[in-house]
């Protein structure tokens, strides 16, 4: 008869099979070697609630390797979660609750989507972060009211990206001693060997980042990694990896040890031969009595542990009420009624204000009421303008620090960003380059895939960042994102759209936001105080009616263009062209409205319209039609003072009259009518 | 008086500021901080001729930080290259050549374009690779015809991002000893004290890494330096990392060792303070006789060192006459005249194919008459079809073999691409899943820019990549990289596109092609054989005319979508309506056609216009006008078979068909006529 622990571990397994067979699809590799590694640390170490797997101060546990999703798959149904035998059965099926690789939101008790490999690492760094954050804000002696451990479980794949090396560099630096990562150590990757492509000695290269390291030979001794776990929760100064040496589809006698086994099914005589192997003599999909009785164990246990937490908080508020609503609201992730009530906005009259000083005057006003606020740079704050003044900074001496020094490590920053939003308790934010969005993009597109609320910072949005380059000067990056599905995209005009950008971003609980700020001072647009505050949020409006009810001609712009039409429009006027301007900051946003509400902005019946925007000219057809123009830029930029490549690549005055021009003329000459109709 | 390196040293930094101070811009930490090293590397090691700065054998140098660029041009300038004082005078301005960040093929001695932080050493983990593989292949006893070193300076911010950690980990693993890092140690970053962000034990790390590591105490120390790296030159089985400690803006007595002195100029007065430190009191942009004096004798040491090597070519080719021909295409990196002659075109009646293994069909027909191709995939080489069946991997052990494994390295694999293409003599290649192009866009973004040739291969295209799920399918990719300028972007509709894809992209020798391409079987399209061959490199073509003169409607289509289309033509057709089919793989060579080929394709005055495209709908509206229907995704996938999410996600003949005749009838009750104006 073999142990309660062995017949976890050889459920786990088998119901891996199972799934993946009856799929026809799927990674059985890591699920048959690291079984018994996630088994030690469900049972014996993950604080857990089964019955409210969103318990705040729950450990948090991201399988990295998101591959092995039946093996999380498999944990959550033995563990007592409400994914059933039938969900099992559904693995990777049209709208089952058991897809390919995992998926936040989606199933209960994943903490994080993964499969794109090595964010599930920063993810975890994220957590970490904010474990410690908030435990220094808000615990008092006695009061561990936020005290968990973030676990992560990673193959060769997840180390081999450089986001893992960044997020490790930082999390080693930071000493987050509450982080400990299962490195399921197989020696196969997909493509065969690993020492086709591998060999670096993992220990050292940890080791040279600060973290504690421990290696397991046995993947299989249950024991040791026990006790791994146990040494790993007791080194708080330092993160904690543990090498556990396995076999990648162990058990399986013709394919363990070799890269068939990592993302194909085995097998029906394959898969049966494993079973022998197992001494397992269930029909699929079964589990001995033992296992399934474990559900309500865990259930149990789960449900008390939190009844447990739950006192501990009662009598922290009834110690310390004046914290009550601040901790509650933190819990839930709730906006304080006055969060921005420190809002500036600004005058006509007020000086010109590049968008990334607006920015950082609004971060900096949102912070004096919302004491959750909690982020920082990839090493450009002085650039970005993200610095909090009066907030310290984070780092191992401090936790109680909001201005966190990311590094210059832009993809890991991605990815700890959703790490912290995902964790919950903060409101997260970062910032770089807008060029260098490039380097995090996959965490963006992780943010907007999970639907969680992270702020993006992106500054130097333009050509107009002027001698630094074309390396560092964004073309496409606005299309590009754009394009990015559940991304909210906005590029302020001025400082009063800028304050109302970020009032629209910090109000999201269920999407990622990205601000696209000017390095250059931009004038305060006419009546801008009025009219952005609905204008953002409907990603665009009519900044400026044309005089009589049909305009001459329509100029929309974007970002730093805007105040460029308004005074095209003043000299098209002096030349008896009658423009009207609209200020689209976001185009989701609009997307968003109403066909009325589009259709007030830009009329179907006026096809006489000029985008401007310094970036690639591509998309804008949608907004302009075949018979419009776009002043935009669809090379590379140059090095030269800004002010000099704006006149250059033609975003100047006189070129948008001109162009304006053209097109009222030809479509006085062509008789072009109405053309849209509404989708 | 100084020793002439001294003052070599001394002017490199007072040229440096000289240059800063008067554009008013740039980087003066750097140059001031590193001039030691890179005066000993130009001066006592790095084979180099400023009379031919391209010279196939030279060592390579890349200053990875790229933003120390008044540095590289001081250098390059003292060392007797084509770049004059006036140059110098014009650093940051319009049309110089010195601009802000080094760009290749702007300024002569410029080896790779740097500033996106980290991608220098990544492309000089490519050169290294290459200048191993074309020695390998083509020395011969006594005839090093290939044989250099490569040389990098990079400071902190490269060592943080992930993919210096990516590129080092692999060149660990493939002991490429002829790579020498020097880093530039400092302690500063742009936002302040390095110990913010950063406590990595670098040596450690880089020695887990498979590298040797030297340490210089004092970075002015120029006969240490020397040793360090006539010791790395030494050390054949392993990089080599030189950590040379410095000061930031060494010699400024008020701002040496701070952040202030990273990116901003010092000021005039301090300009001045600083000169007084170096003992310097020539005027602006003076150099000592002495060192005026350097330029001719390193113009004869480098036009002999050519000539030497010319010599050693000369007589290796009269000693391997069978060998002449291959290396001096190898050289200029032409392609032989037989290149293509093996590709293989196919009937209709062919069985279907996906277009990932047609293009793994293709590159394996490409390398029998191309001996100079080399490529590989990060770590989905059996996915990516990317396997030269007969060329042998290429390892420490076996140099010669052209399959790289570049490990899960996307980000890295981009980067040495790009150094791959720079050194020259190879035609690189490196695929990942189309999703993951996310990870390394940057590095394609700095293909672009330089104007190389890298060819991407994304396989697993759209959401047909099925059960894998949202993490793994494309939506906003194509859209995303169609945005991007300088980039060539094909989406094969069959076997015979994927086969003139491949033509199209290994032709080129100044931009970078991106091929996309399906998981799932397609059919071979009517006529393709034939049709394929001028279309594929118009970007697009009619692939079925209407029947009439002006087609009911017109059907576009890329990739896995065109031989939907097909079939709901047929379908159109027993319904009375008469439609043509373009197939469109690359948007932007179908732009650079003239306006008369392009109306030949696309009529202006048929709006009538269905696109149908598994990706997101951006930017399709400049193809069908405000009236037309595009069949495409916004949202994120989900996981399940791919047969049923083409059907779920609406690509079937049925929604085709139905789409097609809303538009068809609605064009009849609005009566909308022609709408396109040539641009």
């Amino acid at each position: 008869m073999q142990s309660l622990e062995n017949q976890i571990v050889q459920s786990l397994r088998v119901l891996s099979i199972d799934m993946i067979e009856k799929s026809k699809s799927g990674h059985p590799g890591l699920p048959m070697g690291a079984a018994p590694a996630v088994t030690a640390l469900y049972r014996n170490h993950l604080k857990f609630n089964p019955t409210n797997p969103n318990w705040f101060n729950r450990d948090r546990f991201i399988l990295s390797a998101g591959h092995g999703s039946a093996l999380l798959y498999s944990l959550l149904h033995v563990f007592g979660y409400d994914l059933s035998i039938t969900d099992l059965q559904q693995f990777r099926q049209m709208g089952s609750l058991t897809p390919g690789h995992p998926e936040y939101k989606h199933t209960v008790g994943v903490d994080a989507t993964t499969g794109p490999l090595g964010q599930g690492i920063a993810m975890g760094v994220g957590m970490a972060m904010t474990e410690a954050h908030l435990a220094s804000l808000y615990n008092r002696p006695h009061y561990p009211i936020v005290d968990h451990y973030t676990y992560l479980l990673c193959g060769d794949g997840c180390l081999m990206e450089g986001i893992s090396y960044e997020a490790a560099s930082l999390a080693g630096h930071l000493q987050l001693g509450k982080l400990i990562l299962l490195y399921d150590s197989n020696n196969i990757s997909l493509d065969g060997d690993l020492d086709k492509a591998f060999s670096d000695d993992i220990g050292a290269r940890f080791r040279s980042c600060g973290w504690q390291t421990l290696v397991i030979e046995d993947g299989n001794d249950l024991e040791a990694i026990n006790n791994a776990l146990t040494l790993a929760k007791t080194e708080i100064n330092k993160p904690t990896i543990i090498e556990v040496k396995t076999v990648i589809g162990y058990g399986s006698p013709n394919k363990a040890g070799t890269s068939s086994v990592h993302g194909s099914p085995l097998g029906a005589s394959e898969a049966e031969l494993t079973k022998k192997k197992y001494n397992w003599d269930l029909p699929p999909f079964t589990l001995p009595e033992e296992v399934n009785n474990l559900k309500d164990l865990y259930r149990e246990q789960g449900t008390q542990l939190e009844a447990d937490w739950l006192q501990t908080l009662n009598r922290y508020y009834q110690e310390y009420p004046q914290l009550q609503m601040e901790v509650q609201a933190m819990i839930k992730g709730d906006l304080p009624e006055n969060w921005d009530e420190a809002l500036l906005l600004y005058t006509e009259t007020h000086k010109a204000m590049a968008t990334r000083d607006a920015s950082g005057n609004t971060l900096n006003q949102i912070a004096v009421n919302l004491p959750t606020i909690f982020g920082g740079s990839a090493d450009l704050a002085s650039s970005n303008k993200t610095m909090l003044r009066e907030a310290g900074n984070f780092s191992a001496a401090n936790y109680q620090g909001k201005n966190i020094w990311f590094g210059v490590r832009e993809f890991a920053m991605g990815g700890i960003l959703n790490g912290m939003a995902l964790h919950g308790g903060v409101h997260p934010f970062g910032g770089t380059f807008f060029v260098f969005s490039d380097y995090l993009r996959s965490a963006v597109r992780s943010s907007a895939l999970m639907g969680i609320p992270v702020t993006y910072v992106m500054t130097h949005d333009s050509i107009a960042v002027g001698e630094d380059g074309p390396t560092h000067e964004p073309i496409e990056q606005l299309a590009s994102f754009r394009a990015m599905p559940g991304l909210t995209v906005i590029r302020p005009a001025d400082a009063n759209e800028t304050a109302e950008a970020y009032r629209y971003a910090f109000s999201q609980k269920e999407n990622p936001v990205m601000l696209v700020l000017s390095r250059q001072n931009l004038p305060i647009l006419p009546d801008s105080l009025n009219k952005a505050k609905n204008g953002v949020a409907k990603g665009g409006y009519v900044l400026l009616e044309s005089k009589g009810q049909t305009a001459d001609i329509i100029l929309i712009g974007t970002g730093s263009e805007v105040s460029l039409l308004v005074e095209a429009r003043q000299v098209l006027a002096e030349q008896g062209i009658d423009a009207a301007v609209v200020s689209m900051p976001s185009w989701d946003l609009f997307e968003k409205q109403s066909d009325e509400y589009k259709a007030s902005v830009l009329p179907c019946n006026n096809p006489r319209r000029l985008a401007c925007e310094m970036g690639s000219t591509f998309g804008w057809q949608q907004y302009i039609g075949p018979n419009g123009i776009v002043i935009g830029i669809d090379t590379f930029g140059a090095s030269a003072p800004g002010y000099e490549l704006i006149k250059h690549y033609g975003f100047t005055v006189e070129n948008v009259v001109s162009q304006s021009k053209a097109i009222v003329e030809r479509a006085r000459v062509s008789n072009i009518k109405g053309l849209w109709i509404n989708r």
